[in-house]
C-alpha cells in the first residue's frame, strides 16, 4: 500500500553506455534523450570482464554525479557493446574486449540494482540515429558506418532486425565482388574490403609500397597503412593527394553499390551513412555514394523514395541509441 | 437483426490466383489451403487488361464449378501477379502482361462482389512456402527462385517485406560482382546474371558459339540459348554435358553466395530454393549452394541456424500463397 500511495516520480532518467574496446562513455539523459551528464574512462580490457565491469560502475558514477542523479533515479540502463548480444544480455564474442559469453546485462544490473538492456554497439548506434538523429521519422532505416571496419544496422518498423540467431545485419560482410579483395573476416570481396579503412589500407600498400607511387601518406603513416586515421585521409583528400583520392572514390563507389543493394532488398525510406570516414568526409563523398547506388538499385526509381543522409549523432550515437533501446524495452515490458 | 440471428457459415472458402504472363491458374481452397477445385486458362495478354480480366472471371468460374462453390461462398480472393502491387491493389508495371497502373484488386472485386487482395507473384509464392510449404514454422524466411529470371521474397515474423515503396525484395538484382556480367535489367553483376537461365544463356552463347565447344544444347536449342528449358538442362546435366554442368555449377555457386549474403543481412532461420531450375535439379545442386553459402555468410556459424531447403509447392506456390495472403488480410481486417 505504501508504494501505491507514494507520489509518482515526475522525472524519468536513463543511462546509455558505449562500451568500446578502448573507451567507456556514459550519458545520463531525460526520457527524450536530452543529455544531462556524461562520464568517460578508458576501458582497459586487459583487466578482464570483472575489471571492465568495475570501470563501468565508476564511469556510471561519474556520469550520475555530473547529472546530479542517483543510481535509483535511473529507470533503466542501456549498454552498447561490440559483440552479438543474446536475448538474455549475454555478450557472445567481443574480440576487442577479450570476452566470450559474458553475462553483460546481468552483471551491470546486479551492480546497480537497475534494469539493464544490452545491444550490439552498431545496432545501438543505428537505433540512435533512427530515434534521435538523421533517421528521425523513418519507417525502415539502414545504417552503414565505414570506419576501421564497416558496421551496419537495420531498423524495420520500429525494431532492430537482429536475425533469428541475433548475429545478422553484418552489412559490411555482404559479398559484392565474388573472388574479390581478401577481407579481414577470411572471405573474399566483402563490402568492407573496399569501403572501410582496412580495405583502403590494402589499396594504399599496393599503390605506395608495391607501385611506389607518391602520396602524403608515406610520411604520415610510416609504412603502416592498415588503419589510417580519418583526419589524415581528410587532409590528404583536401590536398588532392591522388592515391588517397582514388582510394576514397573507390570506397564511396563500393559503399554506394552496397547502399543500392540494401535498397533493392529492403526498400528502406532512409539510409544513414556515418562512422569515422563519413564524419570526416561525408559532404565530399555522399554525392559519389548516391551516384553509385543507382548502378545497383532495382528498380532505380526506388532511390527517389530513399533518403541517403549523413549521420547526426557522431560519437554519441551508440550511448544515445543504447539509452533509447533501454527506454523501448521498459515501455514494452509495461 | 436478421444477420445477427443467421446461422454462422461453417465452411470458409478462398480462391487463390496465379496471373502469369502466359497462364492463369486458380485454386479454390478451404481455410487451411486444402485445394478443392482448380481452373486454368491461357492469359492472352494481347487482349489488354479488360480481356485478361474477362478470362480471369472465366477461370474463376471454372474453378468454382470444379469445387462446387459459388462466388458468394468465397470469403476472399487472393491474386498473385508479376508486378509491384500498391497497397490499394494497383498493379504498377507488369511488362509480361503489358500493364501499367491497372486497378487489379478493384476490378476483380467489382466483377465478383468479393473482397480481393493482390500481391506480387514472387512474394505470394514465398508466402505460400512460408505458410504451407517448405517454410512452415519458420520465423524469418528468404525465398530464392531461379528460373528465366531470379525472383525473391522475404517473410519477416509473419509479414512480407515489400519495402516502403512496395518495390523491394528484388533479390535477383543484388549486385554480387561489381562490373560483372550484364544483366537484363541494365545493371552489371546482378545475382540473376549468373544464377538464372537468362544468365546461364550468356555463358552458353560464349562457350558454344564463340569458343565452339561441344554440347547437347547445340542440337536441342538451335542457337537460342537465352532461356533453355529446365527439363533440357536437367537432361544435359544428367548426361554429364560439360558446358551445361559448368554453367549450372557456376549458377549454384553464385546462388549460394546470394543465399549467404541474405543470411549475413537478415539472419533467416529458413531459406527456400525453388523455381524452374531447382524443381528440375534441386537435389543435385543444393549441396553446392550450401557449400558456397559458407563463403559469404558472416558469422559462418549462422549457417548452423539456417535451414536451406527446396520449395515444396511447385506450380501451386503463387496461387496458394495468394490465397493465404488473402486469408491473412481478412483476419487482419476483423
Amino acid at each position: 500500500m505504501a508504494k501505491k500511495n507514494a507520489p509518482q516520480r515526475k522525472v524519468r532518467r536513463f543511462a546509455g553506455f558505449d562500451i568500446g574496446g578502448t573507451k567507456l562513455y556514459c550519458v545520463i539523459t531525460d526520457e527524450n534523450g536530452k543529455v544531462l551528464g556524461k562520464g568517460r574512462k578508458k576501458t582497459k580490457p586487459e583487466g578482464g570482464f570483472k575489471g571492465v565491469m568495475e570501470r563501468v560502475r565508476k564511469t556510471l558514477n561519474e556520469a550520475c554525479k555530473d547529472a546530479d542523479v542517483k543510481f535509483e533515479d535511473l529507470e533503466a540502463i542501456g549498454l552498447g557493446s561490440p559483440s552479438p548480444i543474446m536475448a538474455d544480455g549475454t555478450a557472445v564474442f567481443a574480440p576487442n574486449l577479450g570476452w566470450r559469453n559474458v553475462p553483460l546485462s546481468k552483471t551491470v544490473s546486479k551492480m546497480t540494482g537497475r534494469p539493464v538492456f544490452a545491444e550490439n554497439d552498431v545496432n545501438a548506434g543505428t537505433f540512435g540515429e533512427y530515434m534521435l538523429g538523421a533517421g528521425k521519422g523513418a519507417k525502415t532505416l539502414v545504417g552503414l558506418f565505414p570506419g576501421t571496419g564497416l558496421g551496419g544496422g537495420i531498423v524495420y518498423h520500429g525494431e532492430l532486425i537482429r536475425g533469428e540467431n541475433r548475429m545478422a545485419a553484418e552489412l559490411g560482410h555482404v559479398v559484392v565482388q565474388v573472388d574479390g579483395r581478401p577481407c579481414g573476416c577470411g572471405h573474399l570481396g566483402c563490402l568492407e574490403s573496399y569501403a572501410s579503412k582496412t580495405g583502403m589500407g590494402k589499396r594504399f600498400t599496393q599503390e605506395i609500397v608495391e607501385k611506389k607511387r607518391d602520396s602524403m601518406l608515406t610520411k604520415e603513416c610510416k609504412g603502416n597503412y592498415g588503419n589510417v586515421k580519418s583526419s589524415i585521409l581528410a587532409r590528404a583528400y583536401k590536398a588532392k593527394d591522388k592515391v588517397v583520392t582514388e582510394a576514397l572514390h573507390e570506397a564511396a563507389r563500393y559503399l554506394g553499390i552496397g547502399v543500392g543493394n540494401m535498397v533493392t532488398i529492403l526498400g528502406p525510406d532512409t539510409v544513414v551513412l556515418g562512422g569515422g570516414v563519413f564524419e570526416a568526409l561525408g559532404k565530399e563523398l555522399i554525392g559519389l555514394v548516391r551516384k553509385a547506388a543507382k548502378t545497383s538499385t532495382l528498380p532505380e526509381e526506388s532511390l527517389k523514395d530513399t533518403k541517403i543522409v549523413l549521420a547526426k549523432l557522431g560519437d554519441d550515437a551508440v550511448a544515445l541509441g543504447a539509452m533509447m533501446y533501454a527506454r523501448s524495452c521498459v515501455v514494452a515490458a509495461k
